[in-house]
């Protein structure tokens, strides 16, 4: 089986696992104990804590736990704005839903949300996000690289004009962390969300940056753990596991970034000139393991399960919508017909996906895509 | 090292590791995805569903995941109260901070929460309860069995008069479920917290039953994962991980709870025999695997520092409050002293502790007491 579905969800690399499994298995101590058990589970997370800080140049206290990505946009939306009642959060129409649920259900709450378009490519207009920035402004949410078309928003130019507004902001950096460079402060964000599974650690555990500073309300509450900023006992042998993650994102990150960005072009040369009636989708600036294309006259449904018989893993997009069928709004906002959202595909590759695989994957697509436009609809319109 | 804080976490039983295995290697597919990989995910995620729902006779569309306990908690008061906007909350002042603390927040958003006292038991009083309840209040949220005293409260009873009232009951159960018998039709409840941890499956995983028919807004919002009531990427294998030890704790139930009263009973026997001004607290209705002593002239923290010296892991009561110093507000509510608060240990006991050990910790115990009544200050007064 290939697997080019890296962009939801990823293996959990060897040497994370190895780190893991002590904390599965002796070393199962509550954190909160005083008694050894306990020392050693605060021991390995504060460990864990400055390899998460590390790959991303904050501070390890900048650093809190959570359970994952979506927890991560939760707290920082609902932080930020249940101290700033009847304020106004910015944020754009291709974030993942993870923040466009919470932006909703602040409208309802009546919040003032502003949802910036974005450009056929995916890009949000500075300009039009300068105009929109108020003194009722208190938070922009926009996101480092879209899940869907990998495109990546010019961060540091976004921080810049919500420093000059006194603005916070936030970023989710779930897609872009370990594909590309990231530093908090070069970037000058004030939070940022990260999840552990999509760079090689495990499920169920990510973090939120918080700049040093920046005050917002805790979200899940009990015990006081994490600082009183996020109850529950700690999941330790994953916190370590996302430790190591990181540890081995900040290392391997020029070698990966390298590789995957040379497969990925190799795919998108080879399927753009060897398939017709194709388009690649996103911005120039995208993530170096995202392939987006669109097959005009097929569905991107049957073409992945087309695949899968294949057997090559894929994506329409986001894998949290899929099993909704609701239309991309990315590719919507991006202006994308139905036609075109309905031929879409997302190839997402992974730090150890081969030439081969690649080769494999573009000699099944061309027989695919012969195969559903030989019964497609729009046959005689474009002449397939 | 002789591990008695069962309550605080429990190791992974081997085989629960065992059934994780797979999920943390080669099945790492998000279930979201279409393909072959988040379909042997979403397989394992519906029949670990099955397993936690027979624990404690649910069925499994009732069964929702979520990062743990205080999440399962936090997810049941937010889910009711924001659909009951203005109305009442009973709770009782002996109830986990995972609960509390959610409280204190809906309290200072307007909202009545009514806390009902217990006696030196723990127990709460059901005619007080009775008086309490009215066409205001929207839901009562009652825990199962304390997690410092382990005072098992009378659920089925108070469950009958909040139907009687048309109350909707949540029960804290996180300590209770795998030490005692739990039908949640039996019970009567209509919301019920469960963590993994406690039962010798993995950490950073719970559940929240949800009786058919309540419906309740979800907390984390996003993708729309657990039918969107809880949304981010399902932590699959600490899934499959809670869902084999629910397995394992239906089939063990009786046999363990035999093991743990028994030497429980022994314990408390030894030392109520073999150490002068001890007390045992907590209810005669009370956990199997829960011993609760106050020792007179001594000071708690010191105990469980000489204890840990000794290679016995013991706990003052709540591993979510140890760091913070704070007196336990569980003791409080039972009328206990200072001193008496300050003089506790909370001893948990496990499925694979041993007569011997036991034996051990009270020969550590008959010294240490000794060591530190030696130099205590109330060591005129009790002429130790």
């Amino acid at each position: 089986m290939i697997y080019l579905d890296h962009a939801a969800s990823t293996p959990i690399a060897d040497s994370v696992l190895q780190e893991m499994m002590p904390y599965l298995k002796e070393n199962f101590g509550n954190p909160s104990s005083i008694h050894r058990f306990g020392r050693l589970a605060t021991k390995a997370i504060e460990s864990a804590r400055k390899r998460v800080a590390e790959l991303v140049g904050a501070s390890p206290a900048e650093i809190l736990f959570t359970s994952g990505g979506t927890e991560s946009n939760n707290t920082a939306i609902h932080g930020i704005m249940t101290q700033n009642k009847s304020r106004q959060l910015i944020t754009t129409s291709i974030e993942h839903d993870a923040i466009l649920e919470p932006c909703k259900k602040l409208e309802s709450a009546g919040f003032d949300v502003v949802y910036l378009p974005v450009d056929s490519t995916g890009l949000i207009d500075l300009q039009k996000l300068e105009s929109v920035i108020s003194e009722k402004t208190a938070l922009v949410s926009i996101m480092l690289a879209n899940n869907e078309v990998g495109t990546i928003q010019p961060i540091a130019e976004i921080a810049k004009i919500c420093k000059k507004h006194n603005v916070l902001l936030h970023t989710d950096a779930v897609q872009a962390v370990g594909k590309i460079p990231i530093n908090v402060k070069e970037l000058g964000v004030d939070l940022m969300s990260i999840s552990s599974h999509k760079i090689n650690g495990p499920k169920g555990i990510g973090a939120l940056y918080i700049r040093h500073g920046v005050a917002l309300d805790p979200f899940i509450l009990g015990g006081g753990q994490e600082n009183g900023m996020r109850s529950g006992t700690e999941n330790v042998a994953n916190i370590v596991g996302f430790g190591k993650a990181c540890q081995l994102a900040k290392e391997n990150l020029e070698k990966n970034s390298i590789h995957l960005e040379s497969l990925r072009n190799y795919l998108v040369q080879r399927v753009s000139s060897e398939i017709s009636h194709v388009t690649v989708n996103g911005n120039k600036e995208k993530l170096p393991n995202n392939a987006h294309f669109t097959f005009l006259g097929v569905n991107g449904e049957d073409l992945i399960i087309k695949l899968d018989e294949y057997g090559v893993a894929a994506s329409t997009g986001s894998a949290c919508s899929v099993k909704t069928q609701k239309a991309s709004h990315v590719l919507m906002a991006m202006g994308f017909s139905h036609e075109q959202i309905t031929g879409s595909l997302r190839l997402s590759l992974g730090i150890s996906n081969t030439k081969s695989e690649i080769d494999q994957t573009v000699d099944s697509l061309k027989n695919i895509v012969v195969e559903l436009r030989s019964v497609s609809p729009f046959k005689a319109k474009y002449g397939f």
